[in-house]
């Protein structure tokens, strides 16, 4: 893995099942989380698309020229709705064939009796694609041109995550520091806004409410890249709590 | 709630901790589930942004012309991260200005002396709004143009979801039917695409991999507005399982 300052991403779920709610997503959470935290990558922009083509190329289209890295989940499976591969293979007007590798690890896998039409599908991806292996049933993702192929099982996308590093170039780790404050947000929210202002070219902070213990809290939530910069936040918030005389909630 | 053929919706999600991988949305698969349950409304397209005034500027205007609603959760709350509203207003050129109900309800509710600025920021709306009341925290959500702006705590977004339909046209129910079938995907991928053929212009089939009881199984999901064409479908279904000798999963 290479290392750069900046690196973004942006995920495409692709599925009618997430679109009609009867899919709760699963995936958002856990790869942003993996992209942030192992590659110091942050994703500014997630969609939730069906499995239509022409709305598939689109996306990818689009996001291609604002992110380093496109991870879509879903559509690579050997049914009819799976059409991510292909997709991908229209954006970039490369031939959708079979991946010779990826065609040997599926026959091996199923046995040459087994390994009919639906299965033999899953081998095929956009010229030139390079694999990524899957440790739990064989079927790879691929990763072509900046885009990064995952299937949308959880389980089997968990297992395949860290086979996508070596591909990815890694960006500065973004530091994150919580402070949980017994108050309401409205108590707080004037100082919080000229903490921010002070630190708005370096530090991103944001308040988001909780109720625990039957009580009702906000978690302030600092991120930046530099470690310093967050102290430097927390020293002021905690003056902010001590001035308001707030309690802070120890976890 | 008036009534129509197809009426679509898309969602914003706006915020910093749902991208960053800190908060697991859980608000796309309720509102997807209300929607096409209660009013017949179909979810297109999922965006999920960052609190950044341009970025939910652009997503607004983009999304507003190939959806009938736009549903935004999210940064309505009193912080400087609350900047929906704003942008909506910049979005379609109105002011951005207390609303006169919202700003006696919340006025109302934590007394004059309590109601500060931050608080106050919760009755700021685009001119013309109109209220979505809130039953668990007070704070409005608001209806403007196409737009349906709710906050992103799931507890109160979800008690204020029912008064939102004042303000929408039904759509066409769409049916569902599963059968969930202990087989493999690529068992059966082949003749699924032949019966998704041969209804393509009237049910949309999906197939989705599950394990349970220990076993592989495939859930085939079928929806449609007309109950007749997915009595047809399961008809189809039910040949397909008895050619294969497939074992159905009765729940």
């Amino acid at each position: 893995m290479k290392k750069n300052k900046k690196v973004n991403a942006a995920i495409l779920i692709i599925g009618n099942e997430i679109l009609s709610g009867r899919t709760q997503d699963k995936n958002v959470a856990f790869i942003t989380n993996w992209l942030n935290i192992k590659c110091g990558i942050s994703v500014g922009e997630v969609r939730i698309i069906p499995d239509v083509e022409k709305v598939i190329v689109n996306n990818i289209l689009i996001l291609k020229k604002k992110f380093n890295y496109i991870f879509t989940t879903g559509g690579i499976g050997p049914t009819h709705d799976d059409i991510t591969a292909k997709s991908i293979s229209k954006a970039f007007k490369v031939k959708y064939e079979y991946h010779k590798e990826a065609f040997k690890i599926l026959e091996n896998y199923y046995g040459r009796s087994k390994f009919n039409d639906g299965r033999k599908k899953m081998a095929k991806m956009p010229r030139g694609s390079k694999l990524i292996y899957n440790p739990s049933s064989a079927a790879p993702g691929f990763v072509f041109n900046k885009v990064i192929s995952l299937p949308g099982v959880p389980s089997i996308l968990n297992s395949m995550i860290e086979n996508c590093k070596k591909y990815l170039i890694k960006g500065s780790k973004v530091h994150s520091k919580t402070l949980n404050l017994f108050t309401v947000e409205s108590n707080i929210s004037k100082q919080l806004g000229f903490i921010q202002k002070k630190y708005k070219k370096s530090v991103d902070i944001g308040s988001y409410p909780f109720f625990r213990l039957g009580k009702i809290g906000v978690s302030i939530v600092s991120r930046s890249t530099s470690k310093i910069k967050l102290q430097y936040v927390n020293r002021d918030l905690i003056k902010l709590v001590k001035v308001k005389k707030i309690e802070i909630l120890k976890i």
